[in-house]
This record gives C-alpha cells, sequence and structure tokens, in this order.
C-alpha cells in the first residue's frame, strides 16, 4: 500500500515523528534499516488515515440514524469526508518530495532489445561516478510505470495497488451480495433482471461508446487521443450500477420488494457483466490492432465469444465450488467444530474468486454465483453459529471494504497524481452516461412489459433510471490501467460521475421515491408490481426481514412494526396466487424442479431425499448420497431454512394463525421454483400445507 | 504480496495458463497491459496457494478432532503442508526464471552522492543503444533492496512483505489474545507473569545472545560476521514463546487453570516484550555503532530507557484507545445499529495498533493492552448482536492468520531465496534456545516460589519449560531484515527451531503432561496449584470454559461433561478461601479497588455507579457520567459480565444449588480485584451473596 508524499509527509508533519532519527548514521545498512522503518511507520500512517476516516464515517452515520435524517447516505458520507481530507491533504500543505530520483542508462555492456521494459534494474555505480558510501555494491530496482511528463513531478508511490482492490476489497462486496440476495423475488423477477442486467448493460456500453466517440470529434484535441475502443471501454466501465447506497434505502424504507429485486438484481448482475464486457473489449483491442478505431468482424465475433465464454465458465466454477462446500458440509461432521466450518466456508468462497482469476476467468462473476450457491445449499448444512458467523462476518467486512473504497474515491480525487482534468470529456461523460442509463431501462422495459404480466409501471421504470448510481465497479476498473492520457481522463470521468452520482442520486432516493409515488414500507409477500397503482403506506405491514434474507443487511432497528392482523388483512388482498404462474419462465420452472428434486436433496439435508427423487435402479447411489440425518430428522425441530429468523417467523404466523384464523389455501405451488418457499414446505409446522398466504 | 518466480511458475504450469497470450502484440502499451494481468494472475495464484494449503489444514484438522489424534496439532499440520508444498516446488521444477534483469549505470548528466542509494530510477535507452520499440519512452523503477551475490538468480519478488505480516496478519492475533485472557486468572498470578515475561524474556535474551557469540568465537567463518549485537538480537528474537499450540492443547484437555495462566499469559507479554526488546537493541546499534559488539555505558542505558519508554507508553495507547471505545459505547446509543458498532468496534482497535506503530511505538504491545482493555470494559457495553460477532470475529481472523503464518514458515522454508544454512550456526542455536529457556523458567521459579504461597511445584515448572515452543513472533522479527548474511543465518536457524518445536514440542505436548503428573480435565474454580500434588482427571469436572472466556477459544465441543454433583463436591475441597489473601500483590489490589469504584462505573453500565462512589463534592460530575441504564438497571436481568455464556451458567448453578444445598460462604471478597467475580456479584440472582466457592 503506497501512499502520495503529500499524504506521507502531512502526516509526518501532524504526528511529528522524528525523520531525521538514525540520520547520524555512516553505514549504508542502518540507514537503509532506517529508511525501511520510516516506510513502515508511512504505511502505517497511511493505513490510520483511511482507518479514522471509517470510524468518522460509521460515528456520523450513526448520529445521522439516530437523528432519523435520511437526506445523505453513508456511501455520500465516506465520499464527502474523503474529499475534504483530500483537499487538505492537497491544498494545505505545500508539496515537499522526498523521493529522490536519479536517471540511468543502460551499462555499456548489455544488449537489450525486448518491446517491453526490463523487469529489474541492477544498478551499480561505476568506478569514476558519485555514489559516496554505496559504490561497491548493487542494488536492484522494480519497474513500476511508465513516465509521461518528465517535468511533472509524479510520485510513482501514491498509485495505490488496484491489485488491493481487485484481490482484497472486492470479493468480500461481491460476495456479500451474492450471500444476501433475496433468492425469493430475485428468481420471480429473474427474466427482467437478466434483460437488463445483460442486455441493458451491453447498450448502455454501447451507446455510451458510440455518443462519447461523436462527442470527442468535436473536440479536436480529445480526437486525436482517444480511439473508439477507448470509449467503448469507457462505456463499459461507467455501465455497471452500484447497489449499496440504493438498496440500503430501500431496506431502511421497506420499498416494494419486486422493485428492491429489480434494483438490486440489475446492479448485481451488471458489475460482473461490465467487467467481462470490459475484458473482452481488451481483448479486442488487442486481437484487432489497427489503433484507429476501426471494425473488424472476426475479432468481434471472438470479442462476443470471449463474453459468453468467459461469462459461463466463470459462473461454473463459483456455481461448482458453491456445491462443493455444500457437499462437504454435508457429508463430514465439520458442523461439530464451528470454527473449522467457519473457516472452511470462507476459504472456499474466496478460493473460488482466486481460482476464476488464476484461470483468467471473472472472479467477481465466480465469487457472486459462489456466494448465490452457497446461500442456497451450504448455509443450510451450517451449525447455527456458522451462520451467524458467515452472516455477520461478511455483513461486517462488506460495510467496511464499501466505505473504504468511497473514501478512498473522495481522497484520490485530490491525492492520486494522476488524474486529467478535461472539462470537455467530463461534461460528455455525464451526458452520456444518463443516457446510457436511459437506454437501458425505457426501451427494456417496454419490451419485458410486452410479455410480463405483472408490467412494470412507469413509475417504476422512473425509479430504475434515478436507481443508476455508478460506484465501486466502475472506480475499480477505471483505476486498474491509468498509463495513457486517455486513461487518466476516464478515471478523472468516472470518479466525478461517481461521487455526484452517490452525494446527489443516494442522497435524494427517498425523494424520489415520493416524487413517483413507490409504494414503501410494504410487505414482502405482497408484491406492489401486481397492483399497478399507489398504496397508502399505511395500509402496509412489517415482516420484510424476517420471511427471507431481509434483515441481514439492515441497519434500521427503528421499524415500524405494525399489529398483526394488518399483516393478515393483507395477506387476503388479491394479487397473489393469480399472476404467479405467469411470473415464472419456463426455464425458472424447469430449474425450480430439478432443484427440488435433485439438487437440493443431495446437497442439503432436506427432503424429499434422492431415494424419494431418484429413478429406482439408481438406488444404492442414492443410499450413498443421502444421511441418516436427512433420513430420520424430524420436521419440527429442524433448522434447514435458510434464515433462522424464518423459523421464528414460522412459529409466530403459526401462534399468530392459529389465535386468530385459518388461512386460505394456495394450490399452485407445484411450479414454485423459489428455495423459502421450499423452506417454508419443510418446516412447515402442519406438514405440506403451503404457508406462502400467511 | 509477490511470490517466488519458482512458485509462480510451478503454478503457471500447474494451471496451463497461456502466457504467451497477448505476446503477439506489437504496441507497448498492450504488452504492459498484458503483463500487469499476468503480474495480477501470478499473485491470484500465490494466494490461491496457501488458501489451498490452509484448506487442507482445516479439512485435516477436523479429521483429526474428529478421529481424536492428538499426536499433532494443527499449527504442526500447518508447517508439515507447507514444507511438502515448499519442497514440490522447489526440488519437482526446473528453475526458469522469467523475470528480466538488466544492468544499468547513472546517466551521464546526474552526479550522485548519497549515503543510500535513490528512491526511484527513471530508465531511458539511449539513442545509440537498444530498446527496440520502446527507445523513447521513461520508465520508472522502484527500490528494492541490495544484491550481495551477483551470481545468484535471487528473485527479489520472493520477498513476502514483511509489512504484510507485521500490519495485517500479527495484529488480529496479539488482539484475539488480549480479548480472550481470562482475566481472573490472569491477574490472580500477574506477578509471576510478569516475572517471567519481562524479566524472564529478558534474562533468556541475554543468555542466548551471550552463549551464541561464544560458540561463534569457535567457528572462524562465523566470528567475522556476526557482533555481539547481532547474536543479542538473534536472543531477544527467539526468546519469546508462541502461545497458539499449547493454549489450543490445554483448552481441550481443561489443564489446571493456573498453569494456563502461566503459559498464556507469559507467551502473549512476551512477544510484547521481545519486540520492544529487539527494537531497543536495533536503537542502541545505530546509537553506538562501533560494530565491534563492545558496550558503552551511555548507549546501553538509552536502551534501556527505550525499553522502558517504549513499553510504556505503548501499553499506554492501548489503554487509552479502550478506554475511549468503551466511553463511546457507553455515552453513545450506537449499540442499536450492531453493525455500526462492530464496526467502531474493529476500527478503533486496528487504529490503536497503526497509532503505536506511526509514533514509533510498538502495536502489539497497544493492540495487546487495548484487546485486555476491550473485553474489561467495552464488552460490557456492547449489544448481545456485538458480542458475538466481535468475538466470532476475531476468532476466525486468528485462526486464520495463525494458520497461514505457519503454512508460511513451511513453504518459505524452501521457496525463500534468502535462507543461509549454516549448521554450526543452526546447532548453536538450538542449543542456546534451551538453555535460554531453562535460564528463564527454573531460576525465576525459585525466586517466586520464596515469595509464592501456592508455590509453582516442579512439574510445573518442567511443564512451563516444554511450553518454551517457539512461533510468528520469532518468525515475523526473523524475516523482517535480511540484507545482511548474519540475518540471513539467524532468519533459517529461526525458521527451524519454529518448525521442530511446533511439530515437535507442540505433538508432544499430551505426552509431556502426563510424564509430569500435571492435573487435567480440571474444575476452573478448583486451583491445581494448592493441592501441589496430584488429582486424578476423574475428579475432575467441568466448569471451565463457562466461568469466564474459558469457551471463546475452544475448538472441542466433545467434553466429558460430569456430573454437577461433582462440581459440589470439589468447592468444598480446602485451598479456597485461606490462600486467596497470599495470592495479590498489593498493587494489584489496590488497582482492583480502583477499577470497580471509579474504571468500571465510568466506563461501563455496572455498579455501583460513580454517584455512590465518588465523594460527594463531585456530584454533578458523577451525575453526568452515571447512564439512566446505570440507574434504572434490575440486577436479574441486566447482562454486564463479560461472557454471556456466564449468564447462562449462573442461572444453572442457582438451579443447582436451590436443588441440592446451599453453599458455604465466603468473605474475604473485599480484596478481590477480578472482574469475574465482579459481574458474578452484579448478576448475583440472590443480590449481593458471593457466588465464588459454588
Amino acid at each position: 500500500m503506497a501512499v502520495s508524499s503529500r499524504v506521507r509527509f502531512l502526516i509526518l508533519f501532524i504526528f511529528g515523528i522524528f525523520i531525521a532519527k538514525g540520520c547520524n548514521a555512516a553505514a549504508t545498512d542502518i540507514e537503509l534499516d532506517a529508511k525501511a522503518q520510516l516506510l513502515h511507520r508511512l504505511d502505517s500512517l497511511n493505513l490510520l488515515l483511511y482507518t479514522f476516516l471509517l470510524i468518522l464515517t460509521v460515528l456520523t452515520i450513526w448520529t445521522f440514524k439516530h437523528r432519523r435524517l435520511r437526506f445523505l447516505h453513508e456511501t455520500g458520507l465516506a465520499v464527502i469526508y474523503g474529499l475534504i481530507v483530500g483537499a487538505i491533504i492537497r491544498y494545505g500543505f505545500t508539496t515537499n518530495s522526498a523521493i529522490q530520483h536519479m536517471p540511468v542508462v543502460p551499462d555499456n555492456s548489455s544488449k537489450y532489445n525486448q518491446s517491453v521494459p526490463p523487469d529489474t534494474l541492477w544498478l551499480r555505480f561505476p568506478e569514476d561516478k558519485g555514489g559516496g558510501v554505496i559504490k561497491n555494491k548493487t542494488f536492484a530496482y522494480t519497474f513500476r510505470g511508465e513516465i509521461y511528463k518528465q517535468d511533472n513531478e509524479i510520485d510513482l508511490k501514491a498509485t495505490f495497488d488496484p491489485e488491493i482492490f481487485f484481490n482484497i476489497i472486492l470479493p468480500p462486496i461481491i460476495f456479500h451480495a451474492g450471500y444476501s440476495l433475496k433468492r425469493k423475488y430475485f428468481f420471480r423477477n429473474l427474466g427482467a433482471i437478466l434483460m437488463f442486467a445483460l442486455l441493458g448493460t451491453t447498450i448502455s456500453s454501447f451507446v455510451i461508446g458510440v455518443l462519447m466517440y461523436a462527442f470527442i470529434q468535436l473536440i479536436p484535441h480529445l480526437a486525436s487521443s482517444f480511439t473508439f475502443l477507448d470509449t467503448l471501454y469507457f462505456g463499459a466501465l461507467i455501465s455497471p450500477t452500484d447497489p449499496l447506497t440504493i438498496i440500503s434505502i430501500f431496506n431502511d424504507l421497506h420499498v416494494d420488494v419486486n422493485l428492491y429485486a429489480l434494483v438490486f438484481g440489475e446492479s448485481v448482475l451488471n458489475d460482473a457483466v461490465a467487467i467481462v464486457l470490459s475484458g473482452s473489449i481488451q481483448n479486442y483491442g488487442e486481437r484487432y490492432q489497427s489503433g484507429s478505431g476501426g471494425f473488424e468482424t472476426v475479432a468481434f465475433f471472438q470479442a462476443l465469444g470471449d463474453f459468453v465464454g468467459i461469462f459461463s465458465l466463470s459462473l461454473f466454477i463459483g456455481a461448482t465450488m458453491g456445491c462443493i462446500t455444500a457437499f462437504l458440509t454435508k457429508f463430514t461432521r465439520v458442523r461439530d467444530f464451528p470454527l473449522l466450518e467457519s473457516a472452511l466456508f470462507v476459504l472456499m468462497s474466496y478460493s473460488t474468486f482466486l481460482i476464476a482469476e488464476a484461470s483468467d476467468l471473472t472472479g467477481v462473476v465466480a465469487v457472486l454465483f459462489c456466494g448465490i450457491c452457497q446461500a442456497h445449499y451450504t448455509y443450510n448444512n451450517l451449525s447455527t453459529d456458522s451462520r451467524h458467523r458467515t452472516k455477520q462476518l461478511f455483513e461486517l467486512l462488506n460495510f467496511l471494504a464499501e466505505n473504504f473504497i468511497f473514501s478512498y474515491i473522495g481522497v484520490s480525487m485530490f491525492t492520486f497524481p494522476k488524474h486529467h482534468f478535461d472539462p470537455g470529456f467530463i461534461f460528455a461523460g455525464f451526458f452520456c452516461a444518463l443516457v446510457g442509463r436511459a437506454a437501458n431501462v425505457y426501451p427494456l422495459s417496454f419490451l419485458l412489459n410486452l410479455g410480463r404480466k405483472p408490467k412494470i409501471p412507469i413509475n417504476y421504470q422512473h425509479m430504475l433510471f434515478c436507481a443508476g448510481l455508478r460506484g465501486a465497479m466502475s472506480f475499480a476498473l477505471a483505476i486498474r490501467n491509468t498509463v495513457s492520457d486517455a486513461r487518466q481522463a476516464m478515471l478523472t470521468t468516472t470518479s466525478l460521475i461517481v461521487i455526484l452520482t452517490v452525494i446527489f442520486q443516494g442522497g435524494g432516493t427517498t425523494q424520489f421515491l415520493s416524487w413517483f409515488d413507490i409504494p414503501v414500507g410494504v410487505d414482502e409477500e405482497v408484491e406492489g408490481l401486481s397492483y399497478n397503482g399507489v398504496r397508502s403506506p399505511y395500509d402496509s405491514v412489517d415482516s420484510a426481514g424476517s420471511g427471507g434474507e431481509g434483515g441481514f443487511g439492515d441497519l434500521d432497528v427503528h421499524r415500524e412494526r405494525t399489529p398483526p392482523y394488518n399483516s393478515m388483512q393483507d395477506g387476503s388482498l388479491p394479487g397473489g396466487s393469480g399472476t404467479k404462474g405467469n411470473e415464472k419462465a419456463l426455464l425458472a420452472r424447469i430449474w425450480g424442479d430439478f432443484d427440488t428434486k435433485y439438487m437440493k436433496p443431495l446437497l442439503t439435508h432436506s427432503r424429499p431425499t434422492l431415494l424419494e427423487t431418484l429413478p429406482v435402479c439408481c438406488g444404492p447411489l442414492a443410499r450413498i448420497l443421502t444421511t441418516t440425518q436427512q433420513m430420520t430428522q424430524d420436521d419440527v425441530t429442524r433448522h434447514v431454512d435458510s434464515d433462522s429468523d424464518l423459523h421464528v417467523e414460522i412459529r409466530e404466523m403459526e401462534r399468530r394463525r392459529t389465535s386468530i384464523q385459518p388461512r386460505k389455501r394456495n394450490d399452485d405451488l407445484d411450479d414454485d421454483d423459489d428455495d423459502d418457499d421450499e423452506d417454508l414446505r419443510i418446516i412447515g409446522l402442519e406438514g405440506f400445507i403451503p404457508l406462502r398466504t400467511l
């Protein structure tokens, strides 16, 4: 982890460390030691800076939550604090770079004809030149990057290593998104989500790419430095929307679950799509290499193949690793040792990311689907202790990682040395980002509404448009490569778009929701889409956060809980069974059946067992793959639900029901693909009477 | 994070990645991109290697636990797996370094007369030399280290950055040690622990230093390269003992709590002592700089001052940050948002480490005492959710970090390029490490026994001697600086000592315990030391792991729980109240009183409140510092205990007691300084009747 010299010296200044200490030493060894120690201290100060920013953010978030202020969200806060601290570092102190650099040339004896610079240099002072006491030593230097403007005192140490973003910060965020996905509503809206995420992000990328290219032709100094591929790459990196801010507000306000599923599902998946897309564009560039920004059919189709191949292979790796973990936790008694079990869970999930990255696939996609599988299968096999532990661990990691990224975006706006502010490009970027988002949401909603029974109303479409804040993924992609001027301009524009959308769009979410009359405070079981209209928050109920993973990422304990009879009343409103059949695609239904019959019995302790679902000829195999626990379990005491709150909830529901009125039965559960219902049926206290419409 | 070229290429080999991909590119930019991508993939593979090693370790540990094999401990396993993988990487594949290096000399125009090498080099190929397409570009290179043997193809990328050990891996381990400390027994044996840790480690360091120096004089080729300061530094880094392995076995076997406290307390503190001591020795070296290994009084006393100053300042910072966290959690309602609360807790604790490191103090000491304070004060203010979350989080982090270090020690034995195997030095190192340990344990036990009422019996002394495995801290200190031959020989010897002690001493712990007739399966409340003799495991009871933090780090759920009446029976054995007064030092008693009267009421919600303990004149202040919760709380329903298990335990105890017989009263509670008793008194279901002798 590195820090700009400005940051370093500000901090040195503040903490009053004796840099001079040890400088009286004559021997090079001791000076090297002292230098290493100084660097260690500076690294610590750098980490400390961000830790303090996070502490500040946490305390302010708490104040806001406590005082129920909603005009600014935590990620917005983190960005703003980052900006302030960055500005202080930049303008509050004079630059006084202590980094000594020395121009060197190759040794006389060496010949070098490679097209890339060497990885390491060995520096040795010749006899006739300077070097003082270090004349007879050889020092090694490693490659850092290219320098464009020699007069520009670029501090190369200031690059926050993008490796850390990609290998350490991103995986827990993405895994958490998968692990905490409300799978029920996700699968119910799968068609729309896939449409928006896969097709929508691609459309958005191309629209932005083309528009940007057109814009750039109008500005002469930009036209020379950007190729069409560059603008297309920019389109790909600016297209993914960020779930964090919006989703946590949606959670607090209990926005209609289907809108929630659309926004969350889309933004989780489009991160994955964007990273694969940008990789394909780079590969296309490598293959085509005309540099003119032209178009070649073969390379294009290869890129398309890349896209499909990488995405599906990554998905496959993620799902496979998830299933292996489920298998391990089912067939070993590792659950007797919750610590080992949790460690295994974490390690398997992280290795999924690494395997995909190491195989030149996309770790983000792999870890996302791994998270979904872990939640769907493995979670059911875990001990109670491990369930809590893994949930809470990833929740915390996600929280810290998110806020770290947003603080860093703020700080880096001022301290990152490779920014390139180009007003024309920035303006064009903002405009195109808006147009790209619109080109994703509105046409696709129109298309979807042609075939979709509960249509996506226009106010939901507006909300989807407004929910298009840019976030961590865009920034991470932009900062990954900042060698050329074009890339630096992209980074600057991306940073600005992220900062402004997070602060203003994020902060305005509550306002947008009321402008567009989006139902808030909605019961999870009551689908807003079916009504197609406005419902007053007063007829809302609160069972959200208990039926599935709702309470998972939820910070707000100040929910107003309406009395249970409201829940009962709402349960009998129209819109339940009638429209459900239409919501499911054939594919989803087939998968649901397959999952219930084979995958769940194989990978979890759920029923029916494989003995019941496999053909008779496979009997012996089925016997091996069915655990004693699976055979002998007692329906009531088992905890196979994917959220332990659920179990309590069911008991409470039963209590309510028996004390108030019998429930209406709902018979179309056969084509039901979602696992929560699955679990409900399994734990169901009265056997197989469906609890869905409770 | 970097990896040796061997590792990299092995892994490349295994996973069959197409390195050649992108090599047809002509443009330097694209090649640079491809190179960056390759490095990213290699970093991923490197991380993956260790992740797999950890997964393997977890699965094997589980198997061992499941089959109740005790001959090898988990850390031993991690080391052995590491060794095997390291050996495969080293000998299974031919070296094929792909790192290109190029010798360079300073540019003609540059003059350089500093005594340290420059931080960065700017490489530019002159017109008349090679460089192919990269002729007109400037590249930046950063300093990595010195090269000693030019013919030795040292891959500088292979250094696993010690910064990562010190900034990322160590803090959670040390914090966990403090956070999970059984404070009750720790404070009861405080005198002995401080004696062993502070004085003992210093004695051990000097004994080892002197002996090693003597040895080295016998071997000519060593005598020239080692100074007395070098051997003293070696003494300091090899002296700290590692708690991990022993303690987890002690936990499983329920070894007598006082022995547990002695071993754990000493090994936790001596890590801190060793790191400060080695720093002081380095500073002494910087000040003295004769290089002859002579002795100078002023520098010596400055080093002594350093030692005392750094230790106490670090302790102060740690304790202060712990108290600030307690204060924050007491006086804000941040506990309403457990996620924010946990995040604050983690961030405050980590920032303690960073503040100390950034101020040139010792983060390890600070974070250790921060952990103790967090457990003592802050823990009581946390919400139930945060208590579980923080405990489980640090338990998991500690587990992963520990096993990572031990795997790495194994792997690095073969792959780290800077090993220097010197049989003489290694043999001397082993011998001196043993002698140093003996010089710590036996004389100090003798001294302690002069003033200590429950003496430390000879079998306990033997066990203390055998518990002296070396571990993570020694390795971390040794790998921090490997520039000179002497330091490299130290690293090799340290690695070997760590590996062999962990495998053999760790694996033999169970055997040692039975050889020395140490009581195992002991009730926490029954102090083995008082009996001075052998007790059969059959009259043991099991309340360990419930009265304090016992169950915290405990992996073993297979304990044999003896029926409660045994507990009752043991409780009435002699050795309780009679010896207790003698165990407490005056200082400890004063601190205990102060803590109960002022610190706990100020920093937690416990009673008595400051209104009761402060003099009347401070009434208004006391009122401000006393929360409503503190005033209005109900004694029975409050959870101020430092471990939520305790509460359940108390209820159970009460149940038992009321169902069996009334307990004997113990009146000497006033001079009782330990907080668990404090808590017992507060939660006590019958008001102020002490529960201690239950």
